[in-house]
């Protein structure tokens, strides 16, 4: 594929990526180098991040990026301190870069690839205070796309982490953080593997299924899901209306 | 146009579809085939349809297809039965290929474009059981791209249909079953004219027009949409709140 | 860059876009021009704008063009009077070529870029009375992809022009309107730099600001937005929610 691949990852919602795309745009024709012969293909991860959440950010991000290849660059901005003195940065792990604030959006995605070599942005641009994934990010992915070397852009950093937590095991059962909530209602949670007890969320069980579909109809369901992680569903409804519980919520999953 | 067209339709919101490409580019970019070389052009049709909404998924579909030219692939997705024993299906018809569950979702735009050929998918991926669009219909559809052949993706099987019924005359009017709301709150009807006479809806006269600017300000129309089917309109207003309906719906058209 | 630049910006929601792009693709194929072979690539400026609402999609193009290299070809539509006699218009202003309707829609964004020349389409097409998007602009922009030449298209003609007005200094402070409010909650004025003054909103002081970060959290702003307009934003808040206002409201900012 000579198609360089850009993704897209905000809060944005519509209109201000687009202006991002335009501006990656506007700087490879200028340059008129290879890449800008050869095409980009921007793919939007999304923009429908809760405003300003960016744990939220850094779990879509860490659950997409598996599926792309190597050579793929990212750019994520979820960013509530833009304008503040919050560094840049681009991050390198296992052949994919990402652009983005140093405030942990990039971290868990980067580290799931490989080790992470992050530089700080460096090269000075003329920036408005609020909107640097046009004025940044944008240029610095621009670049990215024809040299394809982070060192070019600034000196190597150590870059702010983030942490989803682990779930813990307690003497009732397990202690869990709601990492997501997605558009069917399903509960992601900080679990890697499904208990291996029966449990129960706010007294109901939860039938430890392998599909969506295996329970009765508005049955709840724990699952685990292709990002790897727990799930709490509901077969033909939301979990998070039935169960009224939100992104951020703590659970216990009592063992029956 | 050297570039491949492969646009996708899903139930999924935002995210999990760029999974989809990501998987796609990935695969196109390890064969290194001729395909990787020219290109990949991603046209989303929709990712909004209500949540296992197999009917709303097939008319989106239906409505589009006949847009877009031969050698298209479409990716669609909207599907209750994940992981249970449902097949996936490749469809041929028109010159255009289909790829998704085999729940109805791709044979009303289909047949809308030919005699279908649908090929049940045999070949065997690791896959989750909650994400066949990335593990399953992404990877197929890359292969399509490249070998563009359905028949070496499984043997020929009967599809299941999907019918929206049509509207029938009745003894005081027509009765019609709401198949689609869109954007703007038109009903979209199971019926493909305009009735011959006039028609009142819950007591209020629907006035058929051309266009939506024909009424009065909020003024409510039947009209005979862009995608082939008669939907009711109210002129700078939502016909689905000013009605109290909504997709599924059966309604009586009373003859005036 | 050889690929051709087309963006996309309506109030359509989803799958209508989609039957754009597809109709813009399969002229290019069916001519198998120069073009087809170089490619398209689209982006998705917005398709949110609210039901009709032209000033709101004035706007939006407006602060999105100055992002976009020469030679980019924007479809914009936001189309009240769809199928009535309202022309369509090819503009052309600073490298940059503008389709849709006759409706002011696209005139900010074309004075924006220099002096905008407008050409009435002329062409004939077999349109639906009300999907114009998909039946006579989308056709028109593929044939701009191939000629780039508005002149093609149909005379010189006079277009309809919209503006946001001014917001004005009164005895008390200032007159000002909302023009957008985006999905922050953040409310955009018709006031292109900060007050020389400090103001009130509604009794509430707004202090001036360089970054959304700025104030404590919950505490209103008032900044100079990357669009180049003044806009009144919450730390960490929705200020369309906080002082309960929408879209083309008028506000009084009282001088303190």
């Amino acid at each position: 594929m000579t198609m360089k691949i850009i993704t897209l990852l905000t809060d944005f919602g519509s209109f201000y990526p687009a202006q991002m795309k335009g501006v990656i745009l506007s700087r490879l024709k200028e340059k008129g180098g290879a890449r800008a012969k050869d095409g980009i293909i921007f793919v939007d991860i999304t923009h429908d991040i809760p405003p300003q959440d960016v744990r939220a950010g850094a779990f879509a991000l860490l659950s997409s990026v598996r599926s792309f290849p190597s050579g793929t660059i990212h750019i994520a901005v979820v960013d509530p301190g833009v304008g503040t003195s919050r560094a840049g940065l681009v991050v390198e792990s296992g052949g994919q870069l990402f652009v983005g604030p140093d405030n942990g959006l990039l971290l868990p995605a980067a580290k799931a690839l490989g080790v992470p070599r992050a530089h700080r942005i460096a090269c000075s641009f003329e920036a408005s205070n609020t909107f640097h994934g046009r004025d940044i990010f944008a240029p610095v992915a621009a670049l990215l796309a024809e040299v394809s070397s982070p060192a070019s852009i600034g000196p190597r950093m150590r870059p702010k982490d983030l942490a989803f937590g682990e779930a813990r095991k307690t003497e009732g059962g397990i202690e869990a953080t709601i990492i997501y909530v997605d558009r069917f209602g399903n509960l992601i949670l900080n679990l890697r593997k499904l208990p291996a007890f029966d449990v129960r969320l706010k007294g109901i069980r939860l039938k430890k299924a392998r599909t969506y579909a295996e329970g009765h109809r508005i049955e709840p369901l724990i699952i685990l899901g292709s990002h790897g992680f727990a799930e709490i569903a509901v077969n033909q409804g939301s979990a998070a209306e039935a169960f009224r519980l939100k992104a951020q919520d703590r659970i216990e999953l009592e063992e029956i």
